[in-house]
């Protein structure tokens, strides 16, 4: 593989607090490079850090406070340079935690906020996760940002490689809703179809990579994935001190691979280790559409295992039949006191309309998602009406506009008091 | 009209700083109510302030840095109450201000600056001059939220109504594009449209008000337009904070009514008579679309006076022909040293492109028109390539598709290196 070369101090200063790759199932431990697998026991890689090494100043409240109205504010908390802020990226995050006191009304809970990532640059979260990759691909001379991608990543991947001056070649099965093809497209790097399933354009893609191809080339999902899960840490961190440095006692999450569930539980420990919160319970639920629930069934069925499926669902963005994480939401859901539910298509629908009559907030079907499992683990009796609850919306209905379809004109009538009096009796 | 009864005491508390309303033309003052027109000289009112009186803390930065990230940051220079942050509103501001190093170069600027609005919450400047409506709504009593809109402002009354609990009523003229159209209508209001321009649908809205069936009726861009207005300075206040309190010293902004860039002008002057920056000179320049551009033209012709056109240009947000502030965006640009200028419809789609390509800003046909504008200016020397400037980017890409329509796959392979390498050879 192309890359340029670091000694161990640049690299040190590359990455921030991160000190080395680190297996998920057994422990192993290999140097920060564009590695996503354990060679010893094919496990996952993530990222290992030390805070509080010598040197290193005590990451405090203050210190986050004084910082930029971005994900960047966390930067002491992410392997990523300390100037990384001053390097032309997309600045996301630092969205609005929307107080849902109509919502919350509506479904019978007593606190209930929507973390709305539909703020982000490309109005997703994945602007997030795109961000801490690209610092990565910058460090290891990519020149070229690719991905596979279920659409929102598509666009993310885009915007981020136009702004920072990279190539860009990325991959969507075919099928995607328009909004999507149009924003991944718009930026002019290359945006390829491919026929089949969200899991078979992932399986090209880690091919690529073996691939002359491929040289040179940072996937954000596949090699620099260790990297790239991170950035879903910064929800936990900017949930929390929106409270005001506190935890939510319940938060309900999409889940397609699962990487965005368990780095908001990886975040929520890091700041209960850092003494930056109170140490206290919370309990993880994964939303997932019926048409897509394989993490949701092994749940219900009591398996460690999940079994992939066939996706077929409006919510495309969640539409991972085969989730690499899944075996680690369900245990998270299980050891917090959580779980795993899903809602039909239609139920689907009928929560973005609910959402957007009652918070002004239009979801793409993913929001839909998390609201509809909200309200179904309300009903059941699965989650606790009087704690405080966040749900998260990790994208928009501009991209998605065919859910909602029905939304529209009440009446076209010509310019005339009498026409109007005519159309609303 | 059907208000709630206000004295003195509670009316100066429930718009801040604000003291009367002021006619623009004539000078003459009358309460805060919901008037819009002088009963002396039939000229706009506007909002009068008083930062100054006795029992007010003073303004400074310090006092400013330490509030909201969203325009409630600016609460004390606007015409609501303190405790606005509290109620339930969009919270729209603190948008990014990117630092377009790629748009600068490609263009020859030194230094270029995109304020970038399509990150508030219905992605448009609209919230800003909305959520300051809303508050005079609730405090004048009305219960239906109203507007005339090209499309984005009937997103952010329909979303900004829904989550304060008051119901909506917008009228949009007909032939819309799809993505303002059902973001429009998934907030669950009446939406209606009317065959007829813009400017026919704001003449509807007019007649309605003086109508029984207007009765408890705000129309934010009507008879709240005074306050509605001043949510345009904020897009001041944050541009020059975020460029470290200092005035740009260019600045290139949409024109449709003209208000925005009037308002701009406001909030730069009272920044400077509060001394929060320093009293440096600034020229605005105004950008308008070949197919609506009256102002443009009466600027090139040395008028005075804005002779009203019937629109025809894809940047629909700007389609206004008869422009209310159009002698006032005449005399600032003429004042300060700036223009009015136009592009065509083909420069407007290069420019959406080219703002993608650089800086990954997917921006609608009015982000198009100001940097088309912008390179217009550069080209034929009527804007200083040394000097600092800033370009407004007021709306999102996603709600024009359309313009765009050419952005998308560059082709659709089946899932094999080789149909990949034969796909790009």
């Amino acid at each position: 593989m192309s890359t340029i070369e670091l000694d161990a101090p640049e690299l040190a200063s590359s990455f921030g607090p991160a000190v080395a790759l680190s297996c998920r199932e057994c422990g192993a431990r290999v140097p920060l490079g564009p590695q996503y697998v354990c060679v010893e026991c094919f496990g996952p890689l993530e990222i290992a850090y030390d805070f509080t090494a010598p040197g290193r100043a005590p990451i405090t409240r203050e210190l986050i406070e004084s910082g930029p109205a971005s994900i960047w504010r966390y930067a002491p908390l992410l392997p990523v340079p300390a100037d990384v802020a001053s390097k032309p990226n997309l600045n996301p995050g630092w969205t609005r935690l929307v107080r849902a006191e109509n919502l919350g009304r509506e479904l019978g809970l007593r606190s209930l906020h929507i973390k709305d990532d539909s703020g982000n640059p490309t109005h997703s979260f994945k602007d997030r996760v795109v961000a801490i990759a690209l610092e990565a691909a910058r460090t290891f001379g990519f020149t070229t940002l690719s991905c596979s991608s279920t659409g929102n990543l598509a666009g993310a991947v885009g915007a981020a490689a136009a702004r920072a001056g990279l190539d860009s070649c990325v991959f969507i099965p075919a099928g995607l809703e328009t909004g999507k093809i149009v924003m991944a497209g718009v930026y002019e790097g290359e945006l390829i179809a491919i026929d089949g399933t969200y899991d078979e354009v992932n399986r090209f893609c880690s091919e690529l990579i073996g691939d002359e191809a491929g040289e040179g080339w940072g996937f954000v999902n596949v090699n620099l994935r260790p990297y790239y899960a991170e950035g879903s840490k910064t929800l936990a961190y900017e949930i929390a001190e929106q409270l005001g440095w506190r935890l939510p006692e319940q938060i309900v999450i999409p889940v397609a691979s699962g990487s965005q569930l368990t780095k908001i539980d990886k975040g929520f420990k890091e700041l209960i280790a850092l003494g930056l919160v109170e140490d206290a319970p919370y309990r993880i639920f994964g939303a997932q559409a019926d048409g897509c629930s394989p993490v949701a069934a092994a749940f219900r069925d009591g398996h460690d295992v999940v079994q992939p499926v066939r996706p077929d669902t409006i919510a495309k963005s969640l539409a991972i039949g085969n989730p690499a994480d899944g075996p680690y939401v369900l245990d998270i859901a299980r050891r917090t006191g959580g779980a795993v539910e899903s809602v039909s298509d239609k139920e689907v629908v009928e929560a973005i309309r609910l959402l957007a009559r009652t918070e002004g907030v239009f979801a793409e079907p993913a929001g839909g998602v998390t609201v509809g499992v909200l309200r179904k683990l309300v009903e059941t009796g699965k989650l606790d009406p009087s704690a405080e609850t966040v749900v998260i919306n990790s994208g928009d209905g501009l991209k998605t506009l065919d859910a909602v379809a029905g939304a529209g004109l009440t009446a076209t009538i010509p310019p005339s008091l009498a026409a109007f009096r005519s159309a609303r009796s």
